[in-house]
């Protein structure tokens, strides 16, 4: 297989080399090369990074000791995840390779691939963090703040470039290497191959983004209730045989979720555009592959970040927050550059560009918003966190009501935003008039170029983020440590800035997931359309349409309700554990025997992956019900309620619980009067904010994202399956 | 004036019978005087019940001084309310009349007329529940269950039958009005006028729904803030100025609200269903106008609902719930039989008879569902309540996130069920081959239909609703008087079936103003394709359209968000209100001197409508400048974008805001173990809860229907001027 492989390789490079007439495959050959090239580039810078801080010192042996049971417990949950998605894979692999007619193995094939590739990032990103946390640790107390910024920060980007990396290698080598074994295919039918590769990313994405939710929500209430309520033992006490399960949660959710997520919602921006460029380069001679140009264009963003990545460093004890600011700007303004010189180099129209920096800055606009909501800060005036405080002084009942308000409003500038880049990418490609642009289909195209762009510069952005848990988690080593209180501050500062980067993070995570599921919707109309030959019109004011949308509007609800109504559900089991170990052995209590934390772990991986096995598979089922019963264009509206209602789901749920965490958080820093009359009774309506919070920002608001990708890349995948059942219904009735 | 209508009507009257070959006005004017006499006998049939009612003993001098208070406090608030919405109303008006190039004028009229009439019957309702109150707390004390409910549900039938006969009243005799005015003008514009009536409606409904649900919540939470919590004085106390500001607020909320809102979905459904019939009519030569048997059918269910009225009586010392329910079997099953008799007799397809009884079925499942939701019983083994108490007894975070994923499940049966409706009757209307109807505008024709249907039996359904208050009232004030144990217990089982009455007409309610914005988004699609000339296509795919529905789908939410900081402000001001009583006058916490209880309600009178005026002309004026901006198509999607997210918002916060009360009941009832060894912070929790809910259930929640309405009406009615724009600033760029 491989040497076939490769000999029709070497064949199909002397065919192009001796064909001057099929000269565009001469930039097709470059384009992959540029991608592959810079996919690899950030892969080995990683590996080469990872090598690095894996060289710095472990620090003393209690945070050894703390850090080795995070790390082990991260281990058995990987292990446990794992082999539950591996059956999965499989098996939806044999179900998709049976019932294509055309393609079946390859999709099937493509699929598992990017399964894997998920995966395996993942657990990369895992591995570093949960090891990076005690060196982290080790150079704040022996360094100070610089040396511990920089073991931080290099580690977060050992999971930033290795996403971006694998998502451009995987897609270029899958395109490479189905376009050599079925020679003479059209591209749209080899992207639509590659379709497989986006699903299966974006399914290990919702059971690592959703499943790690429910995992770490479940733990944390369940060490909660048990411990500090029944047995008034301090929170994260090692004596409770949940305690690192909470503690791997936070690594679980933020770490391996979050990279799962920007990761598959990358791969689907480019293959939306792709296919989109596909049909472009179908319907006119061009002399350059529209089709392979996003492919190009994430390359830059990869190349940016990387630069980015090695320019980020604070001046030594100062905030690092401006440090890793500083990193954003230089990365976005290389990536313009670059874009810019590269798309004028190649005689593309300037378009292309500008659309790619408009999806930037709505990225970046998105972020910023998330940001107003939740800190404490506000901007002009608009502080939502300060009024928080002011109702938390009132009641819980006063406290929630507002913070949902926010949350609600907070989702009105983020659209706004997604709305205005859209129009405006649309606007520019659709009356410019460049050979092969212009156009319905250039306006189309042009939106999905701004959702490439959006996500190109995501190695930097997940660097950023990866760095929030690792600060977080060597805070917590610092304290159990022997350390001092310079080296406790040091790390204070390091977990501030990375609160703040995480609070940017999510917002951007949920903007490039809605502008890549519009790309993916329209990439769905115009496959549903070159299908069946037919226009495709997703005419809402149509019943059966509008049904669709109905239908379609009740995905994210009720996921979202699952998802919550999960967590309680499987802390009740894990409630139970707790309170067995407790019973059978009274040696945990005493702290003379220690308690089993992989039962603990276990129960939350498994019992997250029940929860979440059901949700995962009606979502799908509806999906490909609706397309079957209602028809293509009713999916289409399907789809479209989706986006509406998931969006802003998302941003309320995210938003609202960034809001009540920074609320508690700013009820207990310093600069709060804690001699309030009644400080017990703000501070325990502020913790209830935080609880009701938890599984609103960690559990269902960002797995809505991942949500909505799944059921568009299962609308556009299945799409000839559907179409063909839905026909056959027809001549039934 | 009067006198050129009436000789004109003579004049139309003569030439009616002179020409046979205009044999179709003879069916018009059987339509008319049909809806016109059934909507003067509702009107009738309640005077006289309020006469028989007002007969009736009002109780010993406590009773009848508590009530006096509550009726003189209602008192005020309509005033002020009433004042501030003339201004509005006439200030609006003449925006209108000069904004319109065509018919400025007539449609000016006929909002003044709407507003005034849905003025006029809140006010009846409010002035009955008002007064029944210590008459049915007498009929209880004197002679037991049978006679109290009697006057109780006879009393809540003023409202409901009121509401029913001055819709129907107002429309036949707007359109015979401008008929005779506008002598052969064609029915469409004839609607179009009487779209005004409509807007009227509901721009009062708006005020009335949200602005009644500010008042009630912020009288609610300023006089347990001050009074509980500062003061320690008994909830309810005379002593606490705002006591009766928060006894008038359920009569605002439930009463006129309620009425209010159900008044504007009638007559938005009915001018919905009557808009798209005059278009069939114009473009076939039919046998009836479809334009007018929209009013035929509101008319049966109106005749329907009077036999009804008369015919629920309990059985002396029965639970009164059956009698309520059997009050609603038989008037569904007359008019089933009326409207299939009718149209059977009348020659038209059974297609428009089946189409009216599936929209009735969806409400009552919707009522249903709701019931389901939030009752103490649940159903087959799913029992969303009695979980939440298990939830209540972990903490107050798990009471509010188990209520709240209930809440969003509970959307999923509604919207089904509304899909189903609106797909069946599309089906049945686009294939039958009737004359007239089949195809699109058939089937649209259909869905409105379904609408009309769903609402027709509304003077019943009001009736329920409107007699829930009434028993609720009667029951505090029978607590505050000498009356025997047994006259407080047959208030209980009163009170008791008024619960589930009001659970079942709030999803009613949001269920029918859902379908009646549908049919109004059909309406809407048709008119702006007579007015243009050209096809409408809502094509979500379009990222204009797409752009639409998402500023549309903003609208719900920021005006839940803008409701529900509202009542934190306001309640804000009541709070500096009530302490500086207490602090000027000292006798009134002795209870030596009386405070001013009226300074409180019109507090939160003035300030629930500052509040809410910017939040109503914003959605106004937004509705306007998307069309304007984005074009007709876009705003279409706008409409769809509003009523997928609203739809789904309203179920939510209705349905969790009555699970979380009735959660909070279950603890308080004598069935829970009230030894629990946790039971008062079980207890708390669970206050917590309703705490939360109140703004959902009260406030937000059934306020978003009428924000539907009135964004659909907006469009509909503004749609050549906001056409007129979009052109001229088409032109521009």
């Amino acid at each position: 297989m491989v040497r076939l492989v490769i000999s029709r390789c070497i064949a199909m490079s002397i065919i192009w080399f001796e064909n001057p007439q099929q000269e565009p495959a001469m930039s097709d050959l470059l384009f992959l090369s540029i991608s592959l090239l810079s996919g690899l580039l950030a892969i080995l810078v990683a590996l080469y990074t990872y090598r690095v801080v894996m060289r710095a010192d472990e620090g003393d042996k209690r945070m050894h000791e703390v850090s080795r049971l995070i790390q082990d417990g991260a281990d058995s949950f990987i292990k446990i995840q794992y082999r539950i998605l591996t059956f999965f894979t499989l098996f939806l692999a044999v179900v998709i390779a049976i019932v294509f007619v055309d393609y079946g193995i390859p999709i099937a094939i493509s699929y598992i691939i990017g399964s894997f590739a998920s995966m395996g990032a993942g657990y990369i990103g895992l591995a570093v963090a949960t090891q990076a946390n005690r060196r982290t640790a080790a150079a704040a107390a022996e360094g100070g703040l610089g040396p511990a910024f920089k073991i931080a920060f290099r580690s977060g980007s050992v999971m930033g470039l290795m996403i971006a990396g694998i998502a451009l290698v995987g897609l270029s080598a899958l395109y490479l290497m189905w376009f050599v074994i079925f020679p003479g295919i059209a591209a749209p039918f080899l992207w639509e191959m590659i379709t497989g590769f986006s699903f299966g990313a974006s399914t290990v994405a919702l059971f690592a983004k959703a499943g790690g939710g429910i995992f770490t929500k479940t733990a944390d209430m369940s060490a909660d209730i048990v411990g500090k309520i029944e047995q008034h033992i301090p929170e994260d006490d090692p004596r409770n045989p949940a305690a690192i399960a909470d503690a791997v949660g936070d690594n679980v959710g933020d770490v391996a979720g979050t990279g799962a997520d920007i990761f598959d919602s990358n791969v689907a921006a480019i293959l939306a555009a792709a296919l989109l460029g596909a049909g472009l380069d179908a319907t006119f001679a061009l002399p350059y592959a529209f089709g392979l140009l996003p492919l190009v264009i994430a390359a830059l963003g990869t190349i940016a970040s990387v630069i980015g990545v090695y320019l980020v460093r604070p001046n030594e004890q100062d905030d690092p927050g401006p440090a890793l600011n500083r990193g954003t700007y230089i990365t976005t303004i290389l990536f313009g550059v670059l874009v810019v010189a590269v798309i004028l180099i190649l005689g593309i129209d300037i378009v292309i560009a500008a659309s790619a920096i408009f999806g930037l800055l709505a990225g970046v606009f998105i972020g910023f918003t998330s940001d107003v909501f939740t800190n404490d800060k506000g901007l002009f005036g608009f502080q939502p966190v300060r009024n928080m405080v002011e109702n938390a002084e009132k009641s819980t009942a006063n406290l929630i009501l507002s913070g949902y308000s926010y949350g609600l409003l907070s989702a009105v500038p983020s659209v706004i935003g997604v709305i205005v880049a859209l129009v405006a990418s649309f606007i520019l490609g659709s009356t410019t008039t460049s050979l092969g642009l212009g156009g319905w289909m250039g306006g189309i195209y042009a939106v999905a170029i701004a959702a490439v762009g959006l996500l190109a510069t995501n190695g930097l952005t997940m660097s950023s983020d990866s760095y929030g848990p690792i600060v977080d988690n060597a805070r917590g080593i610092i304290e159990q440590s022997n350390a001092s209180e310079e080296a406790i501050i040091a790390c204070d500062k390091l977990d501030a800035a990375g609160n703040t980067a995480k609070a940017i993070t999510k917002g951007f995570a949920i903007g490039s997931a809605a502008i890549s599921v519009l790309a993916l919707f329209a990439a769905f109309v115009e496959a549903a359309e070159m299908l069946i030959g037919e226009e495709i019109i997703v005419n809402i004011a149509d019943p059966f349409i509008l049904a669709g949308a109905f239908i379609g509007a009740l995905v994210p609800i009720t996921f979202t309700a699952m998802l919550i109504l999960g967590v309680d559900r499987n802390a009740g089991r894990m409630i139970e554990e707790i309170r067995r170990q407790f019973r059978v052995d009274p040696g945990i209590l005493e702290g003379t025997s220690k308690p089993d934390y992989d039962k603990c772990i276990e129960i939350a991986t498994s019992g997250a992956i029940r929860e979440l096995m059901p949700s995962t598979i009606i979502v799908i089922g509806v999906t490909i019900l609706t397309g079957s019963i209602l028809g293509l264009e009713a999916l289409g509206g399907y789809l479209g309620g989706a986006v509406l209602v998931g969006f802003i789901m998302a941003l309320l749920m995210s938003n609202a619980g960034g809001a009540w965490d920074n609320t508690k958080k700013m009820i207990e820093s310093p600069e709060y009067d804690h001699d309030h009359p009644r400080y017990d009774q703000i501070h325990r309506n502020s913790v209830r904010g935080d609880m009701v919070g938890d599984p609103f920002k960690d559990t269902a608001g960002p797995s809505i994202n991942t949500l909505l990708v799944v059921i568009s890349l299962t609308a556009t995948l299945f799409l000839p399956v559907i179409a063909h059942i839905h026909q056959w219904l027809s001549g039934m009735f």
